[in-house]
């Protein structure tokens, strides 16, 4: 991870260094400090977020480092002290943080990160771009999964995200439920599942849609899955069963009214006997697609644009505030910006799940300082993920998917609402 | 570029593989085929779009090699044949494309690749995912230098997009007209301008707004930028000229009424002597609220979340379609969709810019087969990019950028408008 070329130092705004070239020349810059990853809100009037890019942002913190080559680029940018303190740099500060696929609401503190101004000022902005992005895909991936139910949702979006936000995508998709991935990279790099079907392309390549089923069929198998509109769905389907019986794995239909479809194909397959075969739907899908084909016999949904791109909300809006810094005691003091809009709460939070009785989530409890510890059902919300500048918190996708499903479990009901409202609990400030 | 660690060959989606492998078995894969990359309208109802990511796509065919890590990779993905044939895969065929920088319209036939069909059909996931990410972007910010007219524009987006998307974002923009960006990696790997100003955390970290100026304008000189909305604006203002005297090189205001405070700011600077302080403003721009701040003293806009997120369209909706592929006769054959929606037009493409005798663009003529020659004022728009494999349309970021504006300055002036319309010019066929 400390190579050059894998180096996640450059991954940075401009201003951090000249901030930080600027607080070493006052003597600023080894106060002890305390930045907060936070949403001030959730976009879109959504019930609840989904953390991810945990593991991401852990394999970053220990790729930021600079290297001759990283700072060669910098030699314009900052001065030959700054470039100095930056060759050495190493975190070596503690960083808590909501679990990967943890729920979320507005203001939960999702990443505290404690060290000197220095060491963590530099790491806001790959820390942003990592949880910015996966958490808004993993969000919009959530609310697909439930409106799905048991029906499996497969992501495919690759192509209209940019090449390696693709890879997070559908890393953060599996987080959030998704079965699998078409994306060949997140299958190498993190261990998602793949899976495909076929395309338009390969039935306009033969001669004839026959031909074509009979070259995919001989090659993939019967359990396959066909792309029955390319010309007319109806004689597709006839075409399909006829070349691989009612073994057929199943049909993909991506373009028309899928509800409509779904419905005359299912009918078609039970009369020519293929009642075990699939129906696959894709097709610029999204939630509100997804809850709206619930009624109709499909056994699964393709989903790319709207998922790769969050379904309307491509970012997360967090931000990265510092929130307290040591005063001339010596002591860490809270601090935040005052004027017009978009202030900060001071000080350092903790967060707990507060859970009645039945172990359903009652509310968001945020507070400064130290949890209290009580009998009551609070579930914390913060494990340690950096201690002393080593990792600590890293664990297996798998893990991330699981914390997923029991946190959006334990919600009220309301949290499946599709519709605009409040989050689904409240977020106290105690 | 051939690396294993730089690979490009696993952006790829799943069933593009199995097609392959299903099209060897057939003993169709060797057809010879050509795709086209189009899109099919334009987002959002704007008047048009902008090419970027040529170069990026460039360097990813050229890294798209499967050596041994990949092919490890794919064993449970595709059969040993397949495999075999994909350890040896080079393109070997040619492209067509419009240049970086160009606008488009809708159907513009922005990338014809024509090479066998398995040579082509691997490369249509990370063709779309560069071409579909970078030319959002890239549209995005066309519209905001064009409302901002001589002003700069400054890219500042990193944090709320995926890292990587990020770096290509702050390319895309450079394309389009930003002058600069904020990204430290954009400066590395594409020579991008940096540039930078402070963040409230920098004024929080000091005992005093007075002292972080201080720190900042004796690190920094007193040409920087110094942010003057943590606390209150107008006494920050005048703390500002004090310590800087009227060399002060330029103030931000990050939030509240841009354009009110813009004229506080200015009638106050300007009081104080320091007439040649600029005024940059931030907050959530978009080119709407650039636009509203014509008639407000600004002198320069940074754009972050709008400009990474394509300001409401984050992805262009290019598609990669086979539109001809060798028949029985040996010749090429037009194939296209009949089936429902998303249709497509069969044949290759050629593409012109017609332009009236004032140099005017009048119409994105697209026909199939050969170009005519007239003596018309027609531009072609289908430079040669690859050729029998080799690269040749490589060109410098900066011949982009000057096309960008050579581009738009030729369309008639609706293209200057922001309300949804029709495109600044028709697509005809031929």
């Amino acid at each position: 991870m400390d190579s050059t070329a894998d180096s996640t130092a450059l991954l940075t705004d401009h201003y951090e260094l000249t901030m930080l070239q600027a607080a070493l020349k006052a003597g600023t810059a080894e106060r002890r400090a305390v930045f907060e990853l936070f949403p001030r809100r959730l976009a879109g009037g959504r019930r609840y977020g989904v953390v991810a890019g945990v593991g991401r942002a852990l394999d970053a913190l220990e790729a930021f480092r600079f290297e001759s080559e990283q700072l060669a680029i910098l030699e314009d940018v900052v001065d030959g002290r700054t470039l100095e303190w930056l060759a050495g740099y190493r975190f070596t500060g503690d960083m808590w943080g909501y679990a990967e696929g943890e729920t979320f609401f507005p203001q939960s503190p999702l990443l505290v990160v404690e060290a000197s101004f220095a060491e963590a000022v530099v790491l806001e902005t790959v820390l942003l771009s990592i949880y910015n992005h996966d958490s808004a895909i993993a969000t919009a991936a959530s609310r697909m999964t439930l409106a799905a139910g048991e029906r499996p949702c497969i992501e495919m979006g690759s192509r209209r995200t940019h090449e390696a936000a693709a890879i997070a995508a559908a890393r953060a998709a599996y987080v959030a439920g998704f079965t699998a991935t078409s994306n060949l990279a997140a299958r190498a790099r993190f261990g998602v599942p793949t899976t495909g079907t076929s395309a338009h392309a390969f039935t306009l390549l033969h001669d004839s849609e026959e031909q074509a089923f009979q070259a995919q069929v001989a090659s993939l198998g019967k359990g396959t899955t066909l792309l029955v509109d390319t010309y007319d769905i109806a004689e597709a389907v006839a075409k399909a069963v006829e070349i691989a019986g009612p073994e057929l794995g199943a049909v993909r239909i991506d373009s028309g009214d899928l509800g409509l479809l779904a419905h005359d194909v299912r009918r078609q397959l039970d009369d020519l006997g293929a009642t075990g075969t699939k129906i696959i739907v894709t097709s610029d899908l999204d939630e509100y697609a997804i809850a709206g084909l619930a009624a109709a016999p499909v056994d699964g949904y393709g989903v790319g644009t709207q998922l790769v791109t969050g379904s309307g909300h491509p970012t997360a809006g967090f931000v990265y505030k510092l929130v307290a810094r040591e005063g001339a005691s010596g002591d860490l003091e809270p601090v935040a910006k005052k004027s017009a809009s978009k202030t900060s709460i001071g000080g350092r939070k903790y967060a707990l799940r507060r859970r009645n009785r039945k172990d359903v989530a009652d509310a968001e409890v945020i507070g400064i300082g130290t949890a209290p510890q009580g009998d009551n059902n609070d579930r914390p919300l913060l494990p340690q993920l950096v201690k002393g500048g080593e990792v600590v918190g890293r664990e297996p996708l798998d893990a991330a998917r699981d914390r997923h499903q029991a946190s959006v479990a334990e919600l009220p009901v309301i949290a499946h609402s599709l519709l605009k409202g409040d989050p689904a609990i409240p977020t106290l400030f105690q």
